[in-house]
């Protein structure tokens, strides 16, 4: 038995925001697989885990924690790693954490799980959500023009959120040629000692062809 | 002078958040008119203010804040009001403000948007954002059903986020009547002692009718 367990699956980005904390950190941890693609979140049985009906959930020490940015905040305490030096750092990481959930992955998310997996093709909403994820990767551009991560010269677990979809340009439809910054950046990332793809960390990948 | 100093304009409920924060602790604050539908926002004399192009954001003490959930948990901070008592209920308060911005307030104030100030009409864009609302609030009246506040007994900052949006039904197509829940928590949040609905708290309504 690890000491963390992750509910994850290979293809959710925002499980892979913790599961690749767990792995910065040298954590024992091991992943849960939830059959997402089989509708096991919209059950009551893993509703009564998290009734939000998501993953990630974190599992540590008889607590239950649910939502990315708060089982990343958790980390950070635990491994004393990726985190903040003072209250103002903190909030600064928050503003982050927030700017991501809100205008960052949730469009990114969406767009790419109704393209790659339920196979919508081109529709309204695709183009629509195309025409928000435009202004929120230049913010993200912007901001690291100027500093290598997001909040400063070190990462945090702001950026561990911000990167969790953007290993999968192809799957959403951008290419990182054209935002040199957070090219640069993901290669950072990239950099950091126990860093590894998504789709090599946690378990369901690829999907099986008939589903 | 005041103390602080909100930028906002009265059709914002992410600003409300903020603004009904520093009236319900009784703060010495002035509102900042932004004028949004003019295109304030998108200019660069604003973006030097705040680069992710939004209100609110709260000046004070030096200090210039964005994101409304990092300028409540300053507030919390300053004011003693709000809070927490511990790391485990400040990441349950985390935890239910990043769920207001992701999956509530995300798409409740898109839809809204669009019917009540792009006047776009029904699009199937306003109908998905109706399939994700849905959800949301599923979650939010499951959660109320077992205690007063978000995360217990008394109001913190995240039912300050989680209800930037809901006194405004009838313009995103609500009825409160449907959700009895959030409807008793909503009747709660107004018998605060401060409490004032956003259209008199803040700047900027009613809209001009030429625009």
């Amino acid at each position: 038995m690890s000491e963390y367990t992750l509910y994850c699956f290979a293809q959710s980005g925002n499980a892979y925001k913790a599961a690749l904390m767990l792995n910065l950190c040298g954590a024992d941890w091991q992943p849960r697989f939830v059959d997402f693609f089989k509708g096991e979140t919209r059950t009551p049985a893993y509703r009564a885990i998290n009734p939000m009906g998501e993953v990630p959930v974190l599992e540590h020490d008889g607590r239950r924690l649910a939502q990315s940015g708060a089982i990343l905040d958790y980390l950070a305490d635990r491994f004393g790693r990726f985190g903040w030096k003072d209250d103002d750092e903190r909030r600064e990481v928050l503003r982050w954490l927030l700017f991501d959930n809100h205008k960052l992955t949730s469009y990114i998310a969406t767009l790419r799980f109704m393209l790659q997996f339920a196979k919508t093709g081109e529709t309204p909403v695709t183009e629509w959500l195309r025409s928000r994820i435009k202004p929120a990767l230049s913010v993200l551009e912007t901001q690291l023009g100027s500093r290598p991560f997001a909040v400063g010269e070190a990462p945090t677990i702001a950026d561990l959120s911000l990167c969790g979809y953007l290993f999968w340009p192809d799957e959403f439809g951008v290419e990182w040629a054209d935002w040199p910054n957070i090219s640069a950046w993901l290669d950072r990332i990239r950099a950091l000692p126990g860093w590894v793809h998504p789709y090599e960390l946690m378990p369901g990948h690829p999907l099986p062809a008939k589903r």
